[in-house]
């Protein structure tokens, strides 16, 4: 039986210009055809010369293509009868299949095999290149020693024989950095760490990440401030956690709060911003850290506290984390290096007891198998020489140059429309409208003016809360005085 | 009340050689004694003269730490009657605390409030830098056209306009990448696919977590090949699934099992890695390739089709994947960049459904924020100028030369002892030895001879398996010689 009717001159089609060799693309025409069952196995083909007038190609492209296809096993030759579809391959009849109704395992029908997550950020509008971008709290990428990192990395790269075993065995990430982190850690924040405490994640949103899929099952339960980082609460619903929010004040979360939940029904964990609350800003004080931890200790309640930009405090030193305290292993202590480099270089650390560190990297190698180990190395060199630590201290200084003139610059340009407290650290103000103030319409006149803010639904936790996070860290005197110019025009 | 009997000396240990300046190390010791209960709300400090003489500081030292304390609400001053701890702190009796029984919202007490990760890789012995180490398949990253790289990337960071809009609204990845991706996907592997059909993840193993995390639930079941890709059996098991294992021969994957599990109860996910199956390198025949989307279009089964190496395939093209074929977006297809530049740089890349890929988007967002999105740019940038794709044929030219010459080297090192297939690609060999051979042993006399090899129990999934994987990509000539000279010695 031949197929020598079939239009192949219609069915396949080539492109001259592709850099996709001829014989592979009439190879893998042809491989459509026979899979979606327009050609069946035992047929015969044409010749290579038939083919080859057929379909306009110099024949020894068709012989090439039918060799490929040959070695594959989708075509078998014999002798002089000709060139066929494999008779071994099953016959498909196109497109006339009828699903099975598809059932789950428990015998419920479902409409789809995925999940839906329930979770948008606001659809950014496109951003052009000339746009001046306003996040809500990055570093400034171009003070980053970048030459710094990829001269070391470039040297480790081209070392196989050194960067070999750097690349395996440490699956909580580079030894050398875990170490320079624990040192640095200890020192800063005077936590009583060692190397074998600190796992290194591609970035901070990872780390809280696997502390909460080590800790949470689905029924848990988590305690979080309300209102609070926006991708935590999701993350910790997306594990199956139910959230039991308490509320927060110019101090921090309510710890009296936190102790009346835990004396009624012990929950699984509580996520906490003590520095810096996300989105407000604020600072846990001093008192309810203390009360803090006592509750910690007494009802072994397990915490992950979220120090994503403890380094950067301008007024006084920060705070010590409550991870710095005894507290028996249950505060599990997330940190960023993405705010102190770029907010592109995603690298975070997790700090916890041994063991748990230890089956941590194991849900992290199930993960992501290692991370840039040669990158993880050339920032820890950067701790070594101490060119990490040089670059912090400089940060912090422009950083708190610009919340001051940031801060006097919003006061000129809304006064009294806004109310803010000047943040004692971190990038970012949080600005408070008034009830009837549409943000995502200044959002829009913004934009016409070549300036991209968020419309603040990220932040629209209540109806009472009409607020944005506007981050100044990142934004030089010429481009602050763009923001607030425009801010002053179209308010 | 004074405390002026501590004997603070003893207590507070001032490091002069740190790094830390003297007043935050005086600062951070007492605010360690008001925590731990030892020095209790109320109680007044010495006076700075007096501390300053008990301690042996600069009094301008402890005048500066206790100004910090002070403005962190630690502690309060009374005018002439001196300095206080702050009467608003909680009372804590150190190492009095008697913890609460602890209980999970079940009622059930638990012993740790994390969970075990039932996995680890063998332990590595410590790799000396002089140590030639014999990986299961890495490229050779001494090749990477990591100047192209890192250029275009310090371009990209010093261009804050620029950077700006490209680190935001790409959840699901960089934009030129994922357009990039598709192009080239399409072009070598018959996808039909456009840019929103392709997620870019921190490697091809994070795309397997996304994909399988967005189908899987506790008690669903995933066939799987035995033996199979271990990291995956794992990561399907941490998410509470349940494996159905089917047998894999020189053909790859027994599909008519597939099909009879399929009949009797449908899983709710297939794992396959049709190309150079992890770790036996066999890729699954024509026929059953066939059979298999068959058997996914009427069933409806979703796959994960983990074609990690699909680009190095040396005797004849690679053949298309499954996902090429039509399948009703049931089948996920993953794929890694990390395999083309460097085992370090973390890049894969998932490719689905539009819908399913925004909501994958968001689970990523969870996990990760975005990925180093100048580095995505950076490679996209690689793929526009075609240098990607030059790198991609000068590493499989290599590779080719290099398996041929590996596998001389083993047949005349080991000869008899081992059985090989020379595989058509990828960059392992899968070698087969005796039944009461023992690899370990060999693996540490290797050691001694300064050759890492792993021992091979990874791969020991049965009893009559005695297998290890051996790559050969990332060994220039001299290596695979000291290699080859080393086995033949010890074995």
């Amino acid at each position: 039986m031949t197929i020598q009717t079939i239009p192949f001159s219609n069915l396949i089609s080539i492109d001259r210009t592709s850099a996709i060799p001829l014989f592979r693309q009439l190879a893998n025409a042809l491989l459509t055809l026979i899979r979606n069952g327009k050609i069946k196995p035992g047929h015969r083909l044409p010749s290579s010369r038939e083919m080859a007038a057929m379909i306009k190609l110099n024949r020894t492209t068709v012989i090439a293509a039918y060799d490929e296809l040959r070695s594959q096993g989708w075509l078998e030759v014999f002798g002089k009868k000709g060139i066929f579809i494999s008779s071994q391959l099953p016959v498909i009849n196109p497109k006339s299949f009828k699903p099975e109704k598809r059932f789950t395992p428990k015998g419920l029908s479902q409409s789809d095999f995925y999940r839906q997550i329930n979770f948008d950020r606001p659809p950014y509008r496109e951003i052009k290149p000339f746009h001046l971008l306003i996040n809500d709290g990055y570093p400034d990428s171009r003070i980053t020693p970048i030459d710094s990192l990829f001269n070391r990395y470039k040297a480790l790269l081209s070392k196989a024989d050194l960067h070999s075993p750097l690349m395996t065995g440490n699956v909580a990430g580079s030894l050398s950095l875990r170490r320079e982190l624990a040192d640095f850690l200890s020192k800063t924040r005077a936590l009583n760490i060692e190397t074998d405490n600190v796992l290194v994640s591609h970035g901070a949103q990872l780390a809280i990440y696997i502390a909460a899929s080590m800790v949470l099952k689905a029924g848990s339960t988590v305690i979080v401030a309300d209102m609070n980082y926006i991708l935590a609460d999701k993350l910790f619903e997306q594990l199956g956690a139910r959230l039991v929010k308490v509320k927060v004040d110019e101090n921090g979360i309510d710890v009296d709060a936190i102790e009346e939940i835990c004396s009624r029904c012990l929950p699984d964990l509580l996520y906490i911003i003590p520095h810096h609350h996300h989105p407000t800003t604020v600072t846990l004080s001093a008192e309810r850290r203390m009360k803090l931890v006592d509750i910690i200790r007494r009802y072994q309640l397990p915490v992950i506290e979220d120090d994503y930009d403890y380094d950067f405090h301008y007024n006084n030193s920060p705070i010590l984390p409550l991870a710095s305290a005894d507290h028996n292993g249950y505060v599990l202590y997330v940190g960023s290096i993405s705010k102190t480099l770029a907010p592109t270089i995603r690298l975070g650390y997790l700090v916890g007891d041994a063991d748990f560190i230890r089956q941590a990297s194991r849900l992290k190698q199930l993960m992501e198998i290692r991370g840039d180990v040669l990158f993880e190395e050339s920032v820890a060199y950067l701790f070594t020489t101490g060119e990490f630590q040089r670059h912090l201290r400089r940060s912090v200084k422009l950083y708190r140059q610009r919340r001051d003139r940031f801060c006097e610059l919003l006061k000129t340009s809304l006064g009294d429309l806004i109310q803010f407290t000047i943040p004692q650290g971190g990038m970012a103000v949080w600005i408070v409208f008034p009830q009837d103030y549409s943000i995502s319409e200044l959002s829009k006149r913004l934009y016409a003016k070549g300036v991209y803010l968020n419309d603040g639904s990220l932040y629209r936790y209540s109806d009472t809360i009409n607020g944005i996070r506007v981050g100044f860290a990142s934004l030089n005197d010429a481009e602050m005085e763009k923001f607030a110019t425009a801010l002053a025009q179209v308010k």
